[in-house]
């Protein structure tokens, strides 16, 4: 007979809280990403997971807020990529392409995906900030990571702006036509995908 | 006095109707770029033409189709771009840069835009298969100017489908972050783009 005590301590409740909140934004994330957000009812979510809609008002207010953290998910994902690659040892380039990999394996991952496919207008305009502010503040982080490599002498003179617009949209787009079934795993196309990028499609001498 | 007939000839009232079914699809897809496809009724385009949703059903017969219509504009914008860019004198090397120019201009035009907007999931079962097989032809079209030109040896030795997914996203993305009010133009956002492709980030000797 186990001698765990049968009542849960608060971290125990406070885990298992975060557990099934993390379980509905899974089930949520692939629903949006296969149907579509307008598609998806919080009724199939929870019948997926076969809990009752009222369960998920346990852990989140409204599909809206549901899909805002999806989003958020996916974008600190990102950032964490962006904070991890800078504190990399190495000169500007390889710490921008170790980003750009870990960038393009997070948007073909659920949450991910989930950024690439959600308009700013499909949420609400209360939740528009945050998300913006987050893009923003993955944009911010490439284009830092671009300028301390054109600094070092590591990538050639490139204007950060559009370099970090081409990059990011060459990265984002695997989450529109990668099949999760296809032959290539996300390991692969990332690297090929930033082995283009980064050759370009002009000869090498 | 005009000596112009008051009776509008057959050929007269054909092209008067293709003139208001363009002006609506011209309407709704600005609306569907701002607003997003469900946040937009016929009711709200119809308005913003002074007319009555009665009247855009002349044309058009329903919102599903509006949206067909809207992508298929784009994507036959991009399939002339592709035809007219193998017809042109030069290295596959030029035709392919020529191809990439219109492309990401035409992503950047209304109907580009929605294209690009407009996940597979918002059209109907019904539609989609269209929608779909005109973006086959596009990435064909697109892979097979980028063989010539690895054929030809005016661009490096690559992976057609990958690059032309790279070079797609790359000049897809504009569609969301291009702001028509911005201080650059779409003509110069496209040679920027274009520019860090052909050239990649790495250094050339």
């Amino acid at each position: 007979m186990s001698s765990v005590s049968p009542f849960r301590s608060p971290a125990q409740k406070a885990e298992e809280r975060t557990a099934k909140r993390d379980a509905v934004l899974r089930a949520a994330v692939r629903m949006f990403n296969e149907r579509g957000f307008h598609a998806t009812s919080l009724d199939d979510v929870a019948a997926s997971l076969g809990i009752s809609k009222r369960t998920i008002y346990h852990y989140l207010a409204n599909k809206d807020q549901v899909l805002l953290e999806c989003v958020t998910l996916g974008l600190e994902q990102l950032i964490e990529a962006a904070t991890a690659a800078r504190q990399e040892a190495g000169d500007g380039r390889y710490r921008l392409i170790r980003f750009l990999h870990r960038y393009a394996r997070i948007t073909m991952d659920d949450f991910g995906r989930c950024i690439i496919r959600t308009g700013e207008e499909i949420l609400s305009p209360e939740s528009r900030p945050r998300f913006r502010a987050l893009k923003r503040e993955i944009d911010m982080a490439l284009r830092g990571l671009i300028e301390e490599a054109v600094a070092d002498g590591s990538i050639a003179p490139v204007d950060s702006r559009m370099a970090a617009f081409a990059l990011a949209g060459a990265l984002n787009w695997p989450a529109r036509w990668h099949d999760p079934k296809g032959s290539l795993s996300p390991e692969t196309i990332a690297v090929m995908l930033v082995d283009i990028l980064t050759k370009g499609l002009d000869p090498r001498a």
